[in-house]
């Protein structure tokens, strides 16, 4: 193992980390590091190849990430050999076909967990991506592309503004200057097609990013954007206040994703103190924000904190909204606003961007316009509140002293601690086997820690209706029954 | 100049073309390297960096692609300051404004073109992208799309499959069989975004690619993806059967990128034999060959060559085609055909993709199944087939011996070669002159060249009415009258 060579005086223009990580996965896959075996410590393999430790830490976390390695606390990291024919999963699950489970598509909750395993007949899911399409504005959307088609498609047929279509910027501008107080011009804003897409465009922005630092717990996919482009990731745990600066404060990051409404998945809302000390902390560093504001529309109690976008003179702020919550996922439709030094920058890498329909662009200007948007803004922010303040009220009715409810009073979905000897995911898996799904949406490297005390699950109640939300609580009362520790 | 230290030994992870690229743009910013001086040569620069050719062919492709240098043929690269407050254009346009032209968005001719400056005023813009908007089959598609949102919405309001609805890739698994001989599971199919986006996603599924072949001239959108991603772009030229397969021997590309049903922009088809021998080459190679099928619905004589694809036995070709010939370009969906020995890299990238909205391709699977798709094509086939004859015709009319047609009696465009002392540069500013606008393509750094006794520009016709064609077509001849070359 620690005589790996790399071609590092050879002109490869592969960066080592890439070099390192290609060696040891095909080690790993034809059988020269054994099943099971432990891989050198970063330590070691600093030594032996004469390299820095970043490049041997990056490796080593595409590793796990692929599936190749597994980090087992205190202990290392042990490889894992992909059965024949298949390649690992991320993480630990391994699945017997190729492909993407053939016959049975990937579901949208499997979207925003990443959890690549065929979904379970479960009775009631809590995933925290669905919305209650029961109350989509069908007619008024189907008016909206309606007209659009029959009065611009004829002068709206070519491929439009890779930034997005000028009329539905404008009007965003305008809406995310009075909702958000965020300050922007239409040439501002990009229209995408979805996080993933945007973090890759802001990467392209950029000057290459060295580390990126995020929250932790946290969304997946902006960890395996980071990830795939190269980028050293380093999870920062998430508090009360959101995510701690002074972690952030000990770390090298050069740009750092904040959830700061309602941290996803924990719910915390960074206060305004904490915003302006985050943007200080940008400002010393020469370093970047990027703000996901993904379900700023939903907010139960108190006045909302402006949006750090608001609160930046400098343009730190890169600042993310999305369509999928407030509307829905299926339109595959988001929006950021880029700094203005950025701009130029646009310039040079405008062809290529991706955007969604401009049949569909246009027909939410329109709908925004007519006051469509505002109406439903509200009519879904007063149903999420009901569905909010119900889930809280059936589980402190069935669990009582042995959990707390969190969340933040605000978002699609809250955390439930609780009070038990047993990991989140050992309480997955017991609320699997009652037929009720739950999150823990575990990230670190290291797994869940069970013997904790207390555990903490998320709950969402987008797509359930109240009758769901009932029968999954009292199924989850029965399936964690023996779980549950004696409270005092 | 010379003095160039790159960080090759304190652990950075920046490949070392990024950072003479980087270093170089830096110098020529602020003035050390000034405006106008040349470039040390690639030799020179490696012997004084000890470094291998192909970082520094890198980062000198990459100053000239971004408008930092420019190639004067047989003196070398010179590099140009931005004006300040700006960045330069791709090539040798300067704007004085920061961003993509604050109030005049990019229209879709600079989408293929790649010319990021704002649109002249032409009388007629023989533009390559536009489609007949008022053929397009508004009421059928309302009436998909309506069905769609009606019965469909409520179970399908959320992500939906990252690699696109299964129902949509199984119907086009069908369609292409029948109509492309593309043989291929719905396993196979990944719906996309638009090219950009589907040669992303191809990167990412193979190992790490050194050199990409295209085709020169070709599709600029491409060749920029490849730049991005830090492979180093080869041109190969094209010949009347195509990418020449000598050239690409002599390469030592990866990976191949071709348009063999109607090259893309010359019009030459790649007769079978010519297919076969690149299969050779590509299996030989361990290569990949990427055939971007985009106009092939659009053949007007003889039978269509079956697609490489259906040729090839050992999953070396990746194919991909688009609505946005066939349909609109508004739309922004594709779609591609992933060697079934690739799935599994699939899924370990499935949450990074990018999809249209799943209304848009539930809607498009109702109306490919319900027999709509089937008759647009052809009706649209018959209207461009009279439009190519239409425009053919004109241009036989006005200009006679001093101009001769190609284009390979397919697609949405021809080729017009005149007999002239001018380059082909100078023949689209004298159409734009006269008010008209015509393509030439240049994508060699070199650009192209005057004095040859000959020139190529390319003349779109989709968008436009007959009347038109024979407006535009009057107005070239008035505007090259005096360019054209006495004939025999």
């Amino acid at each position: 193992m620690l005589d790996i060579w790399l071609d590092a005086d050879s002109g490869s223009n592969q960066p080592q980390y890439r070099q390192l990580y290609d060696e040891i996965r095909n080690r790993i896959t034809n059988g020269s590091i054994a099943d099971g075996s432990r891989l050198p410590s970063v330590r070691a393999l600093q030594a032996a190849l004469q390299l820095s430790k970043t490049p041997i830490e990056t490796a080593y976390q595409m590793l796990v990430a692929e599936g190749y390695a597994v980090s087992k606390p205190r202990s290392g990291l042990f490889a894992i050999a992909p059965r024949a024919g298949t390649i690992p999963d991320a993480g630990k699950q391994k699945h017997g076909r190729a492909g993407l489970y053939p016959d049975i598509p990937l579901s949208e909750r499997q979207f925003r967990e990443g959890v690549l395993q065929p979904p379970k007949a479960f009775r009631i899911d809590f995933n925290t991506v669905g919305v209650d399409a029961a109350l989509f504005p069908l007619r008024a959307w189907k008016k909206a592309l309606h007209d659009t088609l029959e009065h611009e498609f004829l002068n709206h047929s070519g491929y439009g503004d890779p930034q997005g279509e000028y009329e539905l910027r404008a009007i965003l501008a305008e809406y995310l200057g009075q909702s958000r107080g965020v300050v922007c011009s239409p040439e501002q804003i990009v229209v995408g097609v979805g996080m993933a897409g945007s973090l890759k465009v802001i990467l392209s922005l950029l000057d290459p990013i060295a580390i990126a630092a995020i929250e932790e717990p946290g969304f997946r996919t902006v960890r395996d954007v980071f990830l795939a482009a190269g980028t050293v990731v380093e999870p920062i745990p998430v508090g009360e206040l959101g995510i701690r600066l002074e972690g952030l404060a000990e770390s090298k990051a050069d740009i750092v994703y904040v959830t700061p409404s309602h941290q996803f998945p924990t719910g915390a809302v960074m206060p305004y103190g904490e915003r302006l000390r985050l943007l200080e902390w940008a400002r010393e560093r020469g370093a970047y924000i990027i703000e996901d504001d993904y379900d700023g529309e939903f907010r139960y109690r108190g006045k909302p904190i402006p949006s750090m976008q608001s609160l930046d003179p400098e343009g730190r702020v890169i600042y993310v909204g999305t369509f999928s919550k407030a509307f829905a996922p299926a339109f595959r439709m988001n929006y950021m606003v880029i700094p203005e030094a950025l701009l130029p920058r646009l310039g040079a890498i405008g062809h290529l961007l991706s955007v969604p329909s401009r049949m569909d662009q246009l027909a939410m200007r329109t709908f925004i316009e007519q006051g469509h948007w505002y109406r439903h803004i509200r009519r879904m922010r007063n149903a999420y509140r009901r569905k909010h303040q119900r889930l809280s009220q059936l589980l402190q009715e069935h669990f009582g002293d042995a959990i707390a409810v969190s969340g933040g009073s605000a978002g699609l979905h809250i955390g439930v601690t609780v009070r038990t000897e047993r990991s989140a995911a050992e309480l997955m898996e017991l609320a699997a086997d009652g037929g009720v799904r739950v999150y823990d949406y575990a990230r670190t490297w290291m797994g869940s820690i069970p013997g904790m005390g207390e555990a903490t699950v998320y709950l969402g109640f987008g797509d359930l209706s109240e009758e769901e939300l009932a029968l999954g609580v009292s199924l989850l009362r029965e399936a964690w029954g023996g779980a549950i520790a004696r409270g005092n």
